[in-house]
């Protein structure tokens, strides 16, 4: 028996030195919860997409805006509902209560408040971190990129059409074969709750959300008028509508209209006829109309009346959009529409706004899914391999005249002379070419 | 008396009232203490020079990194110094201790630790976010960009004239039509404050931070080989090291190599013989000969042998540099040096390192006191403006067709008819010119 004891004392202490030993040896620390760290090639990629979203917004006369990080606590406060909860708070050495900003919508409306010579219209872009204290396990971040686009103190349907065609030529710059912009109307989801028998603030949120919900299975499904799946799209829209305990009445009504076929027109027509009782549903597809009126024919194919679009932020009041890829289930790549008592309630004048963001998490995963790069063409990227003294100056000058000539061209003196060695390590970085010296001459290697 | 009393009692209240309501009805909430905000045209600036900055790395071969904001306060400790204090810290929802990053080098010695499969020789630039909670009143920021960039597990002295090449390539790109690439080794200094009768590690910093304050005087002073004001620079560092309680013995050495004068083998030649009995010194000297062997004739004739020129971190073992412009009283735009421990002291493997990093709010400086654009030219910015219903879809149209042609164009249905206020909105956003309708024609004004 004490044998035993002593074999198990000596197995456990073996044990805790092991572990105390690996705990020792292994300094990873890792990065914090819902960040990420992204290196070389990926975050090349990255940079691309931003890029390209970045040109799509001056192609369209935005103006860039930079906003701090750090906010006042006070700034973001009352302005985010539940999601208030997910601020990460601090203070400075002055006991300022701040916080991470939380988005860049809060900051813009700040920025009017705060500058009163700001030029109205107001129309800025900005691309920027924002952080969120939220739950990692449902994939969200708690540090990620915000590229939003909006206009300020336009009430005029133009600049709701503007971001349609942004919406556009940001999708076709990105090089999707393939997308559509679906569109829909806050006051039409306000005419089919009131003819759900859901009226008030409760009952247009309660249909809002439950659409907002079908929306976005529907966006990770693979129904696109395929007729043979329309029949399990329709079950499973029922199991969802049903779930949120609507009535046998409302679900009939909201089955219609997130099934309705066929074009724009075609379903703007259905509707008016379907909604001629409700002045504010007869408002909402005026607008659509207009909208509509104001696209060109490229634009205008690529548009889609999505009855059940709903968006899930409360403060929308007109037209919302949301870019969808087929054959891609990432759901939404970008969203947005008009919101006009938002930056009045911010603290800024009263001032009508409409604005988009791209989702970028959202478009990378849908390009790599796709195969699509967006670079041009690869770029040269070419490793100058230098060895002995005399190869030095020759090699390092080889690789200033590659940089005259705008190639990326890197100089490393390698710690060994294994070519096998040296290829691997230049495609783990993505280079090309190889360069190195044979007899006095530059030898290039392609790489594959 | 009472009286007296009432009309006090009467103005307080009033101050009161006025004070309450001067504080309601500003909504203006502002940003915290040491950081910025920045629109428009003066950010555009901005990200030309970050993109110049940014290009200048990759034709260098420089992978890019990207870390995240937050990280684990644990990452952070025991590195910094005084410097810990600056830092701010905050904690997630399960309660991590967080804080913002305070520098790009510990993530990067943290990332090539975490991450055993990097590619040693790793060559990283990052250009990211920084935070400090520092004070404000010397002028410092709370939230700001850094630009690194850093070349991991090459010791050969390549890598360091590779860094002064960067420097230069990344101040022609920026367009300063002067600048100096100002250089110095650690040894040299090591052995200078032998010489003064200053050994051992506190000898060496004393010696060492005295010459940061007058290579900092010196930054800012208008002296270049100015014999007129030679005198005068001669007495202002005096006082600096007197000041700081050096022996005159040591003032008498620290004088005579801040103020040796000759190109840089001229300077080097002299060196020599006074530290000709100082192998640290020697060994300094000559890897400072070997570094600038591999420079092209363009690159030596910019570089600069500043003596007195010692960098402020302590983790330098080697060649140091910083870059300045003549005539901009910035200080140093660029600074970086060989580091040969700090990746090992960081968690990762024992790497010799070396790099460098721009001051992109030095740079911005210098650039805007010498009137210099980094932009090749003007961007066409054109402001198309609508106003009544039928214009619209023509001027829409004219805005989709500018767009093709990638010029920026903004288009506004303006509140206003008055000429002049829309010529005022345009100046203020920085456009170029103006599409308006005339008898369904369409009329370009230029702005001045």
């Amino acid at each position: 028996m004490e044998n035993i004891h002593r074999a198990l004392r000596k197995s456990l202490i073996l044990v805790l030195v092991a572990w105390l030993f690996v705990f020792d040896c292994s300094p990873k620390q890792g990065i914090p919860h819902g960040t990420t760290e992204i290196f070389g090639a990926e975050m090349t990629q990255r940079l691309e997409v931003l890029k390209i979203i970045e040109s799509v917004y001056r192609f369209y006369g935005f103006d860039v805006l930079s906003t701090p990080i750090l906010e006042y606590a006070q700034t973001f406060k009352g302005h985010h509902g539940e999601g208030e909860i997910l601020q990460f708070h601090l203070k400075d050495h002055e006991s300022h209560e701040l916080v991470l900003r939380y988005d860049l919508t809060v900051p813009m409306a700040r920025y009017i408040a705060d500058h009163p010579e700001t030029p109205i219209p107001f129309k800025r872009y900005q691309i920027a971190t924002v952080f969120r204290d939220d739950e990692i396990d449902k994939g969200h971040f708690r540090e990620f990129t915000q590229c939003d686009g909006d206009t300020v103190g336009i009430s005029d349907l133009t600049a709701d059409a503007e971001v349609i065609n942004l919406a556009f030529t940001g999708l076709s710059m990105l090089g999707f074969p393939d997308f559509f912009i679906n569109v829909n109307h806050r006051s039409i989801i306000n005419a089919i709750s009131v003819k759900c028998g859901l009226s008030g603030t409760a009952g247009r949120l309660h249909v809002q959300r439950a659409l907002d919900e079908v929306s976005k299975f529907t966006e990770k499904c693979v129904y696109r008028d395929d007729i043979n799946s329309l029949d399990r799209y329709k079950a499973a829209i029922k199991y969802i509508l049903e779930k949120r305990g609507l009535s046998p009445h409302a679900i009939d009504i909201l089955m219609f209209v997130c099934t309705l076929t066929g074009s724009f027109e075609q379903k703007l027509l259905m509707l008016e006829q379907f909604l001629s009782d409700s002045p504010i549903g007869l408002h909402g597809i005026h607008e659509l109309k207009e909208i509509f009126s104001y696209l060109n024919s490229n634009v205008q194919k690529k548009v889609n009346l999505d009855l059940c679009l709903a968006r899930g932020a409360d403060y929308y009041t007109g037209f919302i959009l949301e870019g969808s890829i087929p054959n891609v289930h990432v759901g939404a790549v970008l969203g947005g529409g008009r919101y006009d008592n938002l930056v009045g309630d911010l603290g800024g004048s009263h001032l009508p706004a409409v604005g988009m963001a791209f989702g970028l998490e959202r478009i990378l995963t849908a390009l790599s899914d796709l195969h699509i790069s967006t670079f041009s063409k690869p770029r040269e990227r070419i490793l100058v391999v230098s060895g002995t003294d005399k190869d030095k100056q020759l090699l390092l000058e080889f690789a200033n005249e590659l940089r005259m000539k705008l190639l990326e061209a890197d100089f490393v003196v390698m710690p060994t002379k294994n070519k096998d060695e040296i290829i691997a390590y230049a495609q783990k970085r993505g280079f090309s070419q190889i360069a190195t010296l044979d007899n006095e001459r530059i030898m290039l290697t392609q790489i594959a």
